[in-house]
């Protein structure tokens, strides 16, 4: 008990400071930890591709404005934020949008639906309103407090109309003071006796996103078929059963490019044996190989969590956990041997089967908790040196690399889902999904995955009505992965939705109905396509996010900040779904002119607008002057797939856009094997130049520009 | 990356043991932090009472049993769990009982109603089924895994059924596997790189508690008017408002012992000047000095932020936290500078003027959420060398302790109230009450409070009816602070529980109805105030928890394993509360014979029975063989009170019972001026003896001795 112990947080003048990259610095605060985001990173930095960004001059905040403070718990920062400053990003948690004046836990969970927040994706990064990111380098659980501490070292209420105005009123006074307080960002790092802060400069929040992104090695691309739609059959599927459902598909013309299996395919799972269940799969490459003759690309359920009885067991143990998870060792995919292993019955069971991808569950944690208690407890020790706190923020992306490898191996891209990720996870080809479910929450994941190198996809599981149903299908289309989750379900939704019904084979009796009218949707997507195509290469070449909130690309516009039931998708489509139950809905149109696609109408923006669309059909808006390439739908993507594209012209003076054609499957785009398709309009006329080295076959086809101007009805 | 890095856990064979107390050990394992809830300590054990408990021989458990562990993160403990092993204690959280499978976190938190084990009093201590307790001597946010992790130190599935019987099911195998695993209880103690272990032998969970209350002291012993009825008034409250009220409850002849001020009565609240409002209070001494005469003795709200305008404010800064709360300094009270600041200016506006108590608000904490927080951040340092998180552990014990030494030296009892506290508080006169409010969490707090060393109170505040407000009140009654917190009512609740209406004035219709039964109730609680006085010198002279759940008491009976919902109250008293909307509800009687409180109706125990009872009243039990000594109620306590005592004989052969006689306000029975009257019943007649040496005024008068057994109607 002595005042000598009284060590304040002192003005950070003296730390270590390097420019890593075009327009990014690294800040280095004490001794950091070796066990970090950017020692596990996935790529390096695509340093080229940055310096076409803006360049930037200097620090985006002084060094003498941010204090460093270590302690036995741990190691702190204090930022200064402005007034009006607004942050963007702190991971995927799908209750809160902006993230000011809250305590921001950077902690993976089951849930991201939650006060906390948890996430599926906690990430130490923000986007800052006044155009600069920062990221902390740290696997621990930090938290950022966002402008709602009080330092004493600076003067009571110096800054605070609060004291001044307040009486003795009791809890009322209470959130008043904290409205009007002064703005401080704490940001608490736990354990660690040291940090490497990165700055991301600016000067738009969509420069920082693109600087982090490419900082991060680049945006995924992913294979042509992972634009597709997808679909998972029934947990306890047999070969037979998949088989069946997927050549009705093909019967019925319903698109469908991946088709996923669930834990019934391996012999045990909860944990996993990786193993192949001979009794539902009698003859695995068998069922493997028609499926590809159908033109399916297979995506395999599984967690890392290692029954057993797998084959690999007492060879993984010495590098594993100390605590196992549902009776199943916990590989520390940080070490090469638990990878080697891990991957060499993957090897036999999975790859060398042609199977295109994965889908790692289960890889996040249950914090703040008594209850269902699942994990490995943050205190458990791995090999590498990890302990579990540092496990649960990095074995999302830890085992996102390691299956990835095998496709490296093979030259071959792959595109899977994940239920957990974190930082500087832009070059990997997953997408986060959730066993949460609500609908408008989903929908904010979408909006929030734009800031900070993060893919999320809305899938569609159950749907309480057609309505429902058709209300997510018209989001998820518009994400990543197109996914119709049918888990529980014998039969598609479309079929019948209501779950009992549907597992006792009761069709719906208007079926034919609601699956014309999902077939549309799909097709919509299929359509797509080669849009997508282009906005995951602008995700790789410049780091723009193919799905983003409005306020990225209107930062100057007050009216965006909060929106997050609106989102971008690519470079000139809104998407404004509307929700069950809702017969209209509010829209908010950015300055400039919009058009609805699919009728054409033409908005003027700047303003909230009321509109309603049947179930069938969701909001859907098309930016003005923008050549937007729609390809004739296909059901799938195949070697020889080349897209019948029809240009729609929106406006007088649309900007240029692009078209990327390559192989559509492997990573010879990386090396110059890939054509840009220039499509320009000018004076009534469109026209297309191809440049590049690919020489396979011709992707796309233009049949025809479609003037929409010419026939806006207003 | 390397192995060497891998320190798994050892067997703690070589830790440093010693005998600290009759039955308890100290284990001291690494090296353990200083600042820790033994060194703050409230008083010295009660070694000499503890040597009456049974002899304990060896360990309750074996040291090689035991596994430690450190890492950079903090460190951990493993203990062996028996199969059928419960786990009581771990804090105060209301959501939950039996604590075993669950990972309980050691945190404070504003509301105890919730699914993380937070509460307002966190407790790093729990009672095993299997007749022990450990205590783990740390002040950070620890966790307690209780029997739901696997090590794999152990082989798979030793113990389990679950892995033999799973087949590739997917998530229903889950739950059935984590029922079937084997146990080990996990203790993570993060920062700290050591820490000290006590163990309490038994031989049952009754020995362990006592032992465990002596360790810290021995219970707290109220002054005889802090267990009478206790009011708080509407915050806005003038000297006038409350002036009026507590006179027309003495011209009502509604009992009351305590008078609670909120707020209002200071210049500034949120945060506090602890200075009169003279607008409200003109004169406070008269006050004061005008309740007093009405027989009052009176609580004062406050919190510890302490605002700019309090004259202490200046003086203050250099012994408080570095981040404000509401504006407020944090004061350090592990300083004894600051407390003696504060205490500085207390002494002037509050003890001096004779105040009686204290209530001691908003010291707990807000973990796990991201909006409202209000607290200081985790990361705080404070000049004695604590951080927030062991501040935020310690804030609500150091805070008691600071406000109980003005009694102390003034030689007088208080009894206050306190929203945080922790472990080895069984000395401190405070109650723990909460915001949260269900009343079937309250009475879980009741039961669970006498696992630990702490009161609960299940204050009443508003009702949606008067049944509710019957029923609550019928629950409060039986605890230690028997307390109708009006603060946000303008007249009391027996003459309008609707809130709005109650502020505009609107008496309700049956409002003499209504006082005339809760006035009932409240004379009840009077005439239990000589019981209650001995159940609480037991608490200080054997470590017998006044309130208790059943389990405590027929440790033996696996029915009562679980029983959350009713609870003794002293030796012999078992309450049963009903809940609004129940017109009966079952009642488990352990073995024995039972008595209906209110009618004598008898009972064999042993089984569940199922009972009702008219709203003003609520079931209530006597064990059978007991001398339940009643006194005829008064309103209050005064100096020269003597209560006329009948004693209830319930049963033939009656255990002996015993009443406490001292002045009931000082300290002066502490060194022996205290008169102990046994009471015993032989042959049809019953007979009192009294010894001590306390010489005041007598405080009891046995008037009558009433066989209950005589009467009953089975």
């Amino acid at each position: 008990m002595s005042l000598a112990l009284f060590c304040p947080s002192k003005p950070a003048d003296a730390v270590d400071v390097q420019q890593v990259a075009p327009g990014v610095w690294r800040l280095r605060f004490g001794n950091p930890e070796p066990l970090t985001p950017i020692h596990f990173r996935s790529a390096e930095p695509a340093v080229e591709a940055m310096k076409s960004l803006p360049a930037a001059k200097d620090l985006p905040i002084a060094l003498k404005q941010i204090s460093f403070s270590v302690r036995p718990r741990g190691c702190t920062l204090e930022l200064p934020m402005t007034r009006g400053e607004r942050i963007y990003g702190l991971g995927l948690n799908t209750t809160f949008f902006e993230m000011s004046g809250k305590r921001a836990f950077i902690v993976p969970g089951d849930q991201p639906e939650n006060e906390a927040n948890v996430s599926h994706a906690p990430e130490p990064f923000y986007v800052s309103s006044d155009g600069f990111g920062v990221f902390v380098d740290t696997a621990r659980f930090a938290s950022f407090y966002t402008g709602n501490v009080d330092p004493t070292s600076k003067p009571p209420g110096a800054d605070s109309a609060g004291n001044e105005a307040a009486s003795a009123g009791g809890v009322e006074d209470l959130y008043r003071a904290r409205e009007l307080r002064k703005r401080t960002m704490l940001i608490d790092v736990p354990t660690a006796q040291g940090v490497d802060v990165y700055l991301f400069s600016g000067p738009a929040m969509m420069d920082v996103v693109r600087r982090y992104n490419l900082f991060s090695g680049g945006g995924c691309v992913p294979p042509m078929w992972g634009l597709g739609m997808a679909y998972r059959g029934l947990n306890k599927f047999t070969a037979d059963d998949s088989l069946k459902l997927a050549q009705s598909f093909r019967d019925d013309h319903i698109p469908c490019d991946i088709w996923g299996l669930e834990p019934g395919w391996q012999t045990h799972a909860y944990s996993c044996s990786f193993v192949w269940n001979r009794k539902a799969f009698p003859d695995p490459d068998g069922f493997v190989r028609q499926m590809g003759v159908m033109g399916y690309r297979l995506n395999l359920w599984e967690h890392c969590f290692t029954h057993p009885t797998s084959p690999i067991y007492e060879a993984l143990a010495p590098y594993s956990g100390n605590y196992r998870v549902w009776s199943g060792l916990v590989p520390d995919f940080a070490m090469p041997e638990a990878r080697k292993i891990f991957l060499g019955l993957h090897e036999k069971e999975v790859f060398s089967k042609g199977i295109s991808g994965v889908k790692l569950d289960e890889c996040d944690y249950q914090p703040f908790r008594s209850t269902n208690v699942w994990s490995f407890p943050e205190p458990s020790q791995f090999p590498s040196g990890m302990d579990g706190e540092q496990m649960h923020s990095m074995l999302g992306v830890l085992y996102q690399q390691t299956m990835k490898e095998p496709f490296d191996q093979r030259n071959l891209r792959t595109w899977g889902l994940v239920r957990n990720s974190q930082a500087l996870a832009s070059p990997l080809p997953y997408t986060v999904y959730s066993d949460s479910y609500d609908h408008r929450s989903y929908v904010r994941g979408v909006a929030k995955s734009g800031f900070q190198g993060l893919l999320w996809t809305p899938e569609v599981r159950n749907a309480e009505s057609v309505e429902e149903f058709y209300r997510r299908t018209q989001t998820v289309i518009f994400t990543p992965f197109a996914l119709i989750n049918s888990w529980f379900l014998r039969m598609p939704p479309w079929m019948q939705v209501d779950r009992e019904k549907n597992n006792a084979g009761q069709v719906m009796a208007d079926h034919a109905e609601v699956t014309a009218a999902v077939k549309k949707l799909f097709e919509v997507r299929m359509s797509l396509v080669p849009y997508l195509y282009s906005a995951f290469n602008e995700y790789h070449l410049h780091g723009t996010p193919p799905n983003r909130a409005l306020v990225m690309d209107w930062p100057e516009d007050p009216n965006v900040a909060a929106i997050d039931d609106q989102f971008m998708c690519g470079p000139s489509i809104m998407v404004a779904p509307m929700f069950t139950g809702q017969t209209h809905r509010s829209v908010y149109l950015p300055k400039g002119t919009w058009y609805d696609f699919w009728t054409g109408e033409k908005y003027e923006g700047g303003r909230r607008i009321d509109i309603g669309k049947p179930a069938e059909i969701g909001p859907v808006f098309v930016k003005g002057d923008t050549l937007l390439p729609l390809a004739a739908p296909t059901e799938r993507f195949a070697d020889n797939t080349c897209y019948d594209i029809t240009v729609r012209v929106y406006g007088d003076h649309p900007s240029a856009a692009a078209l990327f054609e390559d192989d559509g499957v492997s990573n010879d785009f990386q090396q110059g094997k890939q054509n840009r398709i220039d499509l320009t309009w000018a004076e009534g006329k469109g026209s297309e130049v191809r440049t590049g080295s690919y020489a396979g076959p011709a992707r796309y086809r233009i049949v025809g520009w479609d003037r929409v101007a010419s026939k806006a009805i207003k």
